[in-house]
């Protein structure tokens, strides 16, 4: 470290991404994403890394392996080192999700001191989407085309109609900051939007993960597939290894699953059992609900562990 | 600073914010704000004030003294020590304003888990704006009120039409997050908003000002004045003197009034015409707008100090 | 949502904290720890949460589980409505790792403002730490008392040295912001501290970690189970079995382990050595090492599985 | 706004920085700064503030006229759009300042990791600073160099005091997290430091300030006049033009300064009055220290502007 590095005199660039620069990438019917500039590159995060740990990296020998290792600790601060720099044209709606990642800079175009974006997101007769019966998720399944194109009709009345007000309002002279008022969620805006990779990937997490929202998922996809991807190859390939391809399990489940991993499903069942895992409906017979067992029962079954009040379950449907 | 002082064991709070705390006060037609918690208060600041300056801080005699030197100066961090939580209840239009402070924690209602708050905002027939001249502000006047009147019965036609939508949509078994989409942007959200009293005062330094839109300004207005007054009364009061209330002048202008305090009008002249500010219209033979040039007229009307190059043209027009 | 609650007009506090506020807790030889303020508790978590996903929460019965469910899903802000005041003091060389923590609000003493703190943090002829052969981690093991106890010596003398020297300029004159510029990284040096509890957990996993230093790690373990653990009882519940106690399998560990659980060890080994981590060197005949393998050997032996390739070299070793 | 602008492909780049990427430029004895790389140019601004404003930036003829009325009206996002990364070695005690600034990227040379660099900052005997009187500034004056030849010898004889404790303790086999613990803060070290413009604009504000202290006055200075002025010199110029080099006035002053400039010299001493700013001291018959009076005089005077209650005392003196 005592001498700086004099020959880094190049910015870093990446090709795969240079060839992408400015290009409009379509997203929902009016949608798009374009890569506007770009700071780093998987290099720079090796960089800034081993400036930080020294000869503490060098027990890990090639920049793929750095990265694996400091995406996986969680260690932050290099991945901060790059920047992606987008220009997105977004439904409001969506927007409204995506503004609450306060770790960006924004230029949104202002509806104060321009006219809105004549365009909001429309859906197809076969996109609308049924609400899920579990709160958790927030649609599940389709409506029928049928009905489908019934309420696409309706809304594209309202949209007109929305518009027409809109305007009216100008033309009779309101200020465009009041007339807006009444522009559907649906209408689109646009965005200069500015992030570091470390919460560029956190947005990701969140936003590509199958509980998000579909219209802001299709825009993270793409910004993870397209642009990430192309951008960061050794990051992207740890970040779906250590982080939206991960498993956490907690405390409890590893004390379970080690139970009976060491033949002793004994302790598995107590601590279960000191969770209020095991509790008896008296009206049933069966189990009571519970979230966390649930979830703990499909752990244990992507990892083909058994576990012993299943086991016995098992039986007794057996008997 | 080396023996803590052990006996602070009580919480700071303030009777005159206690006073209020849950009460529901009325913003726009249908919003409003609540005070829910927060934490310290004057003292507060000069408490940690005084951890970091020690001794640096014994010539500033009193607390009242110290808080408007650590304001004027901006010095940051011990306002930071303060907190205000919020409830508020706000039209989306405005929220997309409000949101935008990224230094805030928050807690607003989503639609994804919860019907929409079955409220839109509504404009009074004698409440809508002309759209400004001038791009610099929003909106300069009202509408007639016959013609607002129309606007009004409007206004509530297609609040009831995107309400109708909205309902049907639900009543098909669409997904509560999709059949929000067309929602008009003047439909209430709430929220628990949180912010440091040093953020808070950015965010009212910006938003009560008279640039700021009318509805954000309400509730900035109420904030400020309700509010933050009441909880920590000796910043309230810097606030005003050293920030909102405050005037600056550029280099150029504090060049050109001192040159004129000093009975150097040909060296003012000389600055004002190095900065572009003095070209003559070969059409009209008047100085040619500039922006600049027009904020310091205005400053030196203010402060009744007159200009050289006004004085020429006054004497200029009496000719 | 849409009627505010008005019943809410008291702050929450929570008396196990208050019996303890302004108490100076120990830390180290000279250190400590004073909370000076606090705001909210379990139930804002649980209310912020509610305004957020309304009908969304009403399945999860109760606020324990609710705040567990919330602390799993890394949902955030909520336990952003939470916030802790500290009075610390620590030695400038554990600081400096501390105030890397940028999500607080900081008001440290200053020595150009006052004298500096006329304490330095000594290490006792005992805990004299080993450098760790693997750079991972920072030490390993003590040295012998006897070697300490001449370390420690030194130490006293080097302290006293660098004491006289700050002593002397401040005498003759020197300005204490100059001054200063040679006291030993020991130096204590305090603080108040203010932090959101999200950002507050996020702390105390990195710091309370076994691989934090032992110095930053005794005041992050005594505001975890003396504070936080008082403060917010069943937040820290869950932060223990969500986060601290929790652990994380790869995408690879995953597909290792679940074709190990499933029966298919030949897809379990070629996934390993898909990912390289098979390698056999020519020259021992052994696996080459490799971190990652390492990593996923210690949580297949935690979770009782046994992975193909160990298994083979345990046959090979039987042979 | 509604097209993209299909036209940009290519990153901005600013030949005047390029040609300076890398180079070492020495701070201090020992220090320097490098720039490792950079996003954005004065366009980069522009291009996001016109996305913002639209048609609200028309009026604005020029892209440096634009950027000096977001500058001076404090938009700051437009700002934000551009980055710098700077290698920097600073003494500890100066980077405990820097690293204050919490809108930052950092990755500091961790001691942990690494032996820290052997080389701490030394004052030359001619540089021994005075302890002002004054407690708002850091220093005044400096000592006589014969003075300063005994605290530069007793500088170096501590320096290699702590070095050689330091390498004992490594070569005695001391973990290196334990030996730094008693290095002089005057120790360099070294980081990638990275920053938005925006948050750069505030550092160097405070940091270029008179009043800071001189060691980071040094670094802020390089890095304001030979890299910010080189990168982007219509913001440089914007910049110090309505901030480092404008000047606040208070509401009070405003209003006492009007007063006299309309012929009102009363109301301008019935102003000062109200603010507590004419008390007189019964024992010497003049008028008791303020600072904000104070501080109004000098504004005044650098105005030009006399006001009333100097005027009698000059008066008074003549008599």
């Amino acid at each position: 470290m005592s001498q700086p590095q004099a020959e880094r005199l190049q910015r870093p660039r990446v090709d795969a991404l240079d060839a992408i620069l400015g290009e409009v990438m379509p997203v929902l019917d009016d949608g798009f994403v374009r890569v506007v500039d770009y700071m780093g590159d998987d290099a720079a995060i090796v960089q800034a890394a081993r400036v930080s740990y020294g000869e503490g990296t060098k027990h890990v020998s090639d920049d793929r392996s750095l990265i694996r290792y400091l995406l996986q600790r969680r260690h932050s601060t290099p991945f901060e080192m790059c920047e992606l720099k987008l220009h997105v044209r977004v439904p409001m709606d969506a927007w409204r999700q995506w503004i609450r990642h306060r770790m960006a800079s924004v230029n949104e175009t202002s509806t104060r001191y321009s006219i809105a974006i004549d365009s909001a997101q429309r859906t197809p007769a076969a996109r609308w989407r049924r609400q899920a019966k579990s709160n958790r998720q927030g649609s599940d399944g389709l409506l029928q085309p049928a009905k489908g194109a019934e309420l696409s009709r309706r809304e594209a009345e309202l949209h007109e109609h929305a518009r027409a007000v809109y305007r009216d309002r100008l033309d009779q002279g309101v200020a465009r900051e009041q007339a807006r008022k009444d522009l559907p969620l649906s209408t689109y805006t646009e965005a200069y939007w500015k992030m570091d990779l470390h919460n560029l990937l956190h947005f990701l997490s969140l936003r590509m993960d199958s509980h998000a929202q579909e219209e802001i998922r299709a825009y993270a996809t793409l910004i993870g597939e397209q642009i990430v991807a192309r951008w960061v190859p050794a990051t992207w390939e740890a970040f779906q290894d250590f982080r939206s391809g991960a498993l956490s399990l907690s405390r409890l489940e590893r004390r379970i699953f080690a139970a009976v991993g060491r033949g002793d499903p004994d302790e598995a069942r107590r601590v279960a059992a000191e969770a209020g895992w095991l509790k008896v409906s008296s009206r049933t017979g069966a189990l009571v609900r519970s979230r966390e067992r649930s979830e703990c029962e499909a752990s244990a079954a992507e990892l083909g562990i058994r576990l012993p009040w299943q086991v016995q379950e098992a039986v007794a449907e057996a008997d």
